[in-house]
């Protein structure tokens, strides 16, 4: 406790505000600002990146930073750049106070939470488009998506010049985007992935599960239950990957408002889709329960 | 000079062999790690990013770099991908071993020469496009020009890490670009550009004079002409940029071989046109003589 306490007075040196934690920071400028600090001090910088509606699973994220680094920078930013104009970013939940309570309890360091202005500000047309895994799943159904999702990134990325970044495995496709464009573009930082947290019903914690009723929630299970089904099936030495995506067909038509928007088995790293499974592979999968687009994964290691 | 050789042999941790300078690096991963151990020891890193075929100008920025940073890294990489195919990548003169010896006689710290399978692994496809100002001008006439140049200098910018970036205004509009994309990404890179360098006769240094033929060097001193004219027209009142152009324009044709890609006189940051004239102007031109296409500018501050 004692040590907790020197720890805070002097890690920085930015004055008694700091005791609070986390510290929000809204001005890029001055997240930049307190980074060169920072740097200057040898600290080493972890960042987790996310749009806010924490759940158990950001918390994971920044816990992990907390225990691999020096200082946990939590980025808290709905970025409109992501949305396409049909999607869900007006109504996307925005809980910044809740946010800092939840990150007050595992003492992350700084909440940087800058305003889309400050974002984008007038006369802003950047695009960062990576290609490649960026194209497909995700990218096909959402076109802009990752390009979004890079641009912001990579913008993250600057401000804060963080060590490491964490992600959560449940945005499998993002991870291997944002590897793509950190390897392309010579990012100087590493991106550590997380585990999925899921619930204890199985379903994988999402800011967007909140959007679901309590019948769509139960529904929502089946997403879950056919990736454990396809794990059973590769494990117990299935090959074909038109038999696992039978059944996990099967499992998700049990759900009267379940939708698929599509089922791949790939590889792990270029996400190349395999009709005969061999080695490591990811299964991924997007399905809408009624009006919510619900995405989940699973990494299976032979 | 004795105190030439203590800098030399103490302000880096690599050993015997620094002491020769330049040091020729030619592994993105080698020139990371150099950068990791110098910005550990808090040192100044000065970027002068080019494509080889070094002259005067070229040197200037060097200079500039050794003069105001602890480190100066000259980047020599003839970067395929701001070529459009139909233009003179194969051609571009490629003169590494002239150019470390210019360099010895500043004594540049590193040379970093990175070959086009280093900086373009297979599977590369990222893209860095900032639109606005890169659009116009150089970017009409050569419509991936910049998107290439952005994605180097930002993978430069990503392996050097340099405090300042060094370009030269002879391509005032690349920096305009450069800016933009350091501004909208949030890279943490200072820009500084030096002025042109001119040869004895007025012609802008350009590692592309080279291919002219005597006849056509000499026709070439229009472009510089012009833009004097211009200058003059300007600061002695004239507000209206036609009657600027026809000027310019009459002095350009005194050149048989010449063909006008654009006149441009436009706000010195945004380049936006300007048909009547109010405040600090830059006055921009294109100009083909024979197969050689040569730009020149000149900032008008009133």
């Amino acid at each position: 406790m004692a040590e907790e306490e020197v720890k805070q007075g002097s890690e920085n040196s930015y004055g008694a505000e700091e005791e609070l934690k986390p510290y929000l920071v809204t001005d890029p400028k001055e997240m930049s600002a307190r980074i060169d600090a920072l740097r200057a001090q040898g600290k080493r910088i972890g960042l987790v990146p996310t749009m806010g509606a924490l759940h158990l699973g950001h918390l994971s994220l920044a816990i992990a930073s907390k225990n691999e680094c020096d200082v946990t920078v939590v980025s808290d930013f709905v970025n409109p750049t992501q949305f396409a104009p049909n999607e869900d970013y007006d109504k996307y939940p925005r809980t910044l106070d809740a946010d800092l309570t939840l990150l007050t309890h595992i003492k992350a360091d700084y909440v940087f939470a800058p305003s889309p202005a400050d974002m984008y500000p007038s006369g802003f047309e950047a695009n960062v488009h990576v290609g490649g895994v960026s194209k497909v799943l995700e990218g096909a159904f959402r076109p802009t998506h990752f390009d979004g999702v890079c641009t912001v990134v990579l913008k993250l990325f600057n401000l804060v010049r963080a060590d490491v970044a964490y992600f959560g495995q449940k945005d499998y496709q993002q991870v291997c985007v944002v590897r793509k464009m950190v390897r392309d573009l010579n990012v100087p930082v590493e991106i550590a992935m997380k585990p999925i947290i899921r619930d204890r019903d199985g379903v994988a914690l999402s800011s967007r599960n909140q959007y679901l009723s309590d019948d769509e929630r139960r529904q929502a299970r089946v997403l879950n239950k056919s990736l454990e089904k396809a794990k059973e099936l590769i494990q117990g030495g299935e090959r074909d990957s038109e038999v696992v995506y039978d059944a996990m067909r099967q499992i998700i038509e049990t759900a009267p408002s379940a939708k698929i928007d599509y089922l791949h088995i790939g590889d792990p790293e270029s996400l190349r889709e395999m009709e005969r499974i061999a080695g490591n592979v990811v299964v991924l999968e997007a399905v809408r329960v009624g009006a919510t687009r619900l995405i989940d994964n699973c990494l299976i290691e032979r």
